[in-house]
């Protein structure tokens, strides 16, 4: 009988087409079911808690798997992890519920962004960061940040916002520090629109410079007007830290 | 009139065949002296202060150079990290004295081994740590380390030792210390012999693993007998930290 494992699984996004699966296209997704599928001997379905860009990294994302293997929960993270590409890993293996949805039961997400504003090239964390010209005022960029916090529609701050679908959200913490030359944005909320921490990202930074004042964050909440936030942040500055689940 | 510059130098050492300078072959010497020696208008030589192996890495390497522009240290810096490769990046530099030589004037150098023992694989840190099957024992090896403290003929820790050339050389500080699933040591001391950093470690780790007694240490020095050490660690959990000056 087949059980149903949740995952914990982290990755090095750089030269990746995301998370999701796309044929002929290297994914975390498509690597992952690859290598299940192949312990399964049947083809899998691995469920994440959610999509990650191209070129975007994870240290915390959850999937969800049903398999039918007389393997414990170590044999078959050992497993996978000797089978999967370096710059994949599973972290951890456990049974979950038959009904546990790593998708729908989801309540909560934390993403970090990581900036970088010294006056020399970041060598070991060229990949994880985005090299910003200037330096940075992180009181400004605090101040921006608490128009953020609470329920809001969120349009101004997405790609492509579906009509149908709700652009409402809610954000509970924004933590923006500095650890030398490192500038890092810690955003968790119960869900992200598509591009949402980028945009977040690149108004904030935009801000930080001074050429965009805090107080512009409020116009864009208020007119839901893409055109007045910043530059969509690069993916590689990007990694989802954790995934919520009650 | 030519001024010596004194540069403090960190690189990824991942794909090069090392800091000296080999035609043909991608060395940080040669991509600093190429980059330089554009800037200068004439060839220059950059002393470094010791050659790092192929894949080895560095957070405080030490050269000069000589070079007759008429730019500030600054601009000189900035001038350089736009046109080096990402992977290396001038931290400093600045003006020394006529006679300041970074290899003859070198009084002592920092090294740090990363090794990792966890029992997921490292992803973000897979460039620059040794992945190590089993638990490291810390006070087995902090133990063994104690041997190899102060002066002694480290020949049995030496690649092809030269009979002309003494292989006495002293220690003054070994810190092994623990962070999570990354174990790190630090070695100190007044020069290093031709892989010996990492002849020590793969001793160390053999030690940490249970496969030597930490005494193992004391007989390698009093025979000399490489044969008695351990394997050579790979270089890319190696990286050079600092040198001194007096």
């Amino acid at each position: 009988m087949s059980k149903n494992y949740k995952l914990v699984i982290g990755y090095d996004g750089t030269g990746y087409s995301g998370w999701e699966h796309k044929a002929g296209r290297d994914t975390i997704q498509g690597k992952l079911q690859d290598v299940l599928g192949r312990l399964n001997h049947a083809e899998v379905s691995v469920i994440g808690a959610g999509r990650t860009d191209a070129g975007v990294h994870a240290k915390g994302m959850v999937a969800n798997v049903h398999l039918d293997v007389g393997l414990s929960p170590e044999q078959i993270r050992d497993y996978v992890n000797r089978y999967l590409p370096e710059n994949i890993t599973v972290y951890e293996v456990r049974e979950a519920a038959q009904r546990f949805h790593a998708r729908y039961n989801a309540t909560g997400k934390t993403y970090s962004y990581a900036l970088w504003d010294g006056s020399v090239k970041p060598v070991f964390e060229r990949r994880y960061v985005w090299k910003i010209d200037g330096r940075l005022d992180l009181e400004a960029m605090r101040q921006a940040a608490d128009y953020l916090l609470g329920s809001h529609d969120f349009c101004g701050f997405c790609k492509n916002p579906q009509k149908k679908k709700s652009t409402v959200r809610t954000i509970d913490r924004i933590v923006i520090e500095r650890e030398n030359e490192k500038v890092t944005i810690e955003v968790h909320g119960d869900g992200f629109l598509h591009h949402m921490v980028r945009i977040i990202t690149g108004t904030l930074v935009e801000i930080g410079l001074g050429r965009m004042a805090p107080g512009q964050v409020k116009n864009i909440l208020e007119t839901g007007d893409r055109a007045l936030a910043g530059p969509t942040a690069p993916a590689q500055g990007l990694c989802l830290m954790e995934i919520d689940y009650q």
